[in-house]
């Protein structure tokens, strides 16, 4: 089914719905995997004790173990005797404990007399140091539940539990595809620097597949497909069947080689192409024969924040998870942050304690300034509704970075000396808590 | 060197300045790797940009490139027509400027009269739509510090500076050792419910390698080895030379078995036996041979905050990371909560909203109830000068799962029905962002 209408730019609220529908798309399969390598997989199903934990009355400490009735009356006064091997035998934390007996004696209150006769100064009680069956985990009840993110902690619960193996959703398998004619892959790159280079380097490719690493999928990197449509089209046939989401890097705007709209429009739908925000304009969101597909602006920042607006809740969502949320501060911007009116638009800024408020100042604006996100210590959000913000309007900024690590850092606003990163350096190699931070 | 000495029960506070001071016994070496494998890995050096990003002038948009001057003048009235091949060449997004031009002109705002010639009813600015070398990236400037955590952002401004390859630390090596007699390895285990088992499941070394992982670290784990002195000093000697950091589970309280403490004074030093906090007390901190070595007890409570308490500071330490710290957020008691004085405690909590006000409750305080970790929210540090925390005591508490997830759980407090648990797996199925919680 091919729809050829024009589509309008969506709000990226509806961008989000549209996306939220394709992700429907998605079923993933369920594997069974040896719990031990389960760390960070998400249980396709509840998971329920097969046996209890412990597994049987056993010592919580090493002593003795003895029947508590034959031990009362014993005191500092008149201390009790027992047989070992008769009365008492020995025992060590987490053995079980012999049938007939029900408690156990710290050796360090164990008077050894010899090798048949222990004598004891207090009497003990029934249970005493006993860790009774199923004291953490009774067989059948639920371990875990279904869509549970499996952590350490868990591995501990799952193999007392008597699990060796685990059901878990088959990671999300993510296709990316980076076009462009003026890309080189990165070992095309001659590093001699006398040589410079004749194309771009093509790195969205990687940064996305570092944030699919991240969220729980499996990046399957293309190699560089040119602007040619057939190659484009050829490349998304042979590969879209073995990924569970596909992402077309580039060739979404309105340039005179951006082939990827036609090419889906062929093969499937274009549900989305352009949203009201910046970065990220461009992006497109479709379907491939049944795969969901999204055109991912070429622009590096841009690429980085439709991945991390639209692509990052499919695949929270392929896997039944919450989208992660990152903390988020309240800070004043240090000056009037324009912004143009019914674009939603997503700056990258630092934040710096000056007294006892904290205050913010964008970095660089511009869609191709990677360097403003490995920079940035967060994001500040603006609607599309607003025209920006006033000097001191508080605004909400999600922290890209650890909010210690932040207030660690001594902030240099006014100018930029390439000398000030050699500082910065000295400063995080010798007293690793601090930071230096400086921009025009 | 060998103290003889008795090592009193020291404070946390203590313990953690001993186990910084070993930490200083790690160094790790460097290697160098490629780039595209490099995220989460630390610097080992500053980086700096071999070349620039853009590497030159470049188009930023698809369209034609002029040199300014011959467009002014143009207007809607007036078009100007430029000849193709000799005052315009098409150009698209990211191609070099060709010698001589300094415009681009977009693609939607020419005219193509034929194939050779364009017509245009707006003159072009010099630099127009053109990203100017080094926009992003300047060559020779700082892309990294050192010690720094390799994000999939960074992995972009370190491709896009001319990077292939990157220098980084080797992660720490932890030899992780499960000692006792009792203890079963997991594939031991007759996973058919009839049979049930002879001994406890050996789950620590797991969890601790999980959470080592989590640290930038390589856990090595050991197999068991019995309570046998002679066998867990040979385990030690063969194996310690593998690791920066040696873990050895079990074996350090004042058991009849516990080889652990006089083990490591023969082959080194015991510089901590015995902490003043719960879970946790008889941990162990020492040196075995030239290695840093933390006996760690052996219930599984008591062994995950010996780790989070003691080891994940050495590791970050070793990497010139800063230790992270969770989120926290303050809940009042629902109930009084006594705690021991003298001792530092760790009580694992569940946190809910009643109307406005976050109130937490204590779970089970058992040095051995894992699920007391696997079900917990958060986690509530009673200091050693406190009897606890009274009925409306504020209190703080570290988060050990998304505020966002507390926040959207139905707790019931008061009964725990095993029904229950299968309610809320089905909550957590068919409802993602709700959770339910139920606890006596």
């Amino acid at each position: 089914m091919k729809r050829s209408i024009y589509l309008k730019k969506k709000s990226l609220e509806e961008a989000r719905k549209v996306a939220s529908e394709i992700a429907s798309l998605i079923h993933l399969e369920e594997e069974v995997i040896p719990v031990i390598h389960s760390q960070g997989r998400i249980t396709a199903e509840p998971i329920f004790a097969r046996i209890s934990s412990p597994p049987f009355h056993c010592a919580a400490m090493d002593g003795i173990v003895v029947k508590a009735e034959t031990t009362y009356g014993a005191t500092e006064e008149s201390p009790k005797s027992l047989r070992i091997g008769k009365d008492a035998f020995f025992i060590n934390t987490g053995n079980p404990i012999p049938q007939g007996m029900d408690s156990v004696i710290m050796i360090e209150d164990v008077h050894l007399v010899d090798a048949e006769q222990a004598e004891i100064r207090e009497a003990a009680y029934p249970w005493q140091h006993v860790r009774a069956i199923g004291e953490d985990i009774i067989a059948t009840e639920m371990v875990l539940p279904e869509n549970h993110k499996i952590t350490p902690y868990d591995l501990g619960a799952l193999l007392a539990s008597g699990h060796r193996e685990v059901r878990v959703k088959k990671k999300p398998k993510v296709l990316i595809l980076p076009t462009g004619s003026e890309l080189l892959e990165p070992q095309e790159i001659d590093t001699n620097r006398s040589n410079s280079p004749t194309g771009i380097i093509e790195s969205n490719s990687y940064v996305l597949s570092g944030l699919v690493s991240e969220d729980n999928g499996i990046p399957i990197r293309h190699s560089i497909v040119k602007d040619d449509r057939i190659k484009i089209e050829e490349a998304l046939l042979s590969s879209y069947k073995e990924a569970d989401l596909i992402l077309i890097i580039a060739g979404s705007s309105a340039g005179s080689e951006d082939y990827t709209r036609s090419i889906i429009e062929e093969s499937g739908e274009v549900l989305v192409h352009g949203i009201s925000m910046m970065p990220g304009k461009p992006t497109l969101i479709g379907r491939f024969k049944d795969r969901p597909i999204i055109g991912i602006p070429g622009y590096p920042v841009s690429a980085i924040i439709a991945y991390e607006k639209l692509v990052r809740p499919i695949l929270y969502q392929s896997l039944h998870l919450t989208n992660p949320e990152r903390p988020k501060i309240k800070a004043f911007p240090a000056r009037k942050i324009p912004s143009k009116l019914g674009t939603e638009e997503f700056l990258r800024v630092k934040v710096g304690k000056v007294g006892e408020k904290l205050f913010t100042t964008p970095l660089s604006r511009g869609s191709g300034i990677i360097t403003s996100l490995t920079r940035a210590d967060g994001m500040i959000r603006i609607p599309a509704l607003s025209e920006g913000l006033a000097e001191n309007e508080e605004t909400e900024i999600e922290l890209l970075k650890p909010l210690e690590e932040i207030l660690n850092t001594v902030v240099m606003v006014g100018s930029h000396d390439l000398s000030l990163d050699i500082l910065a350096n000295q400063l995080q190699r010798c007293y690793p808590p601090l930071f230096l931070s400086s921009h025009p």
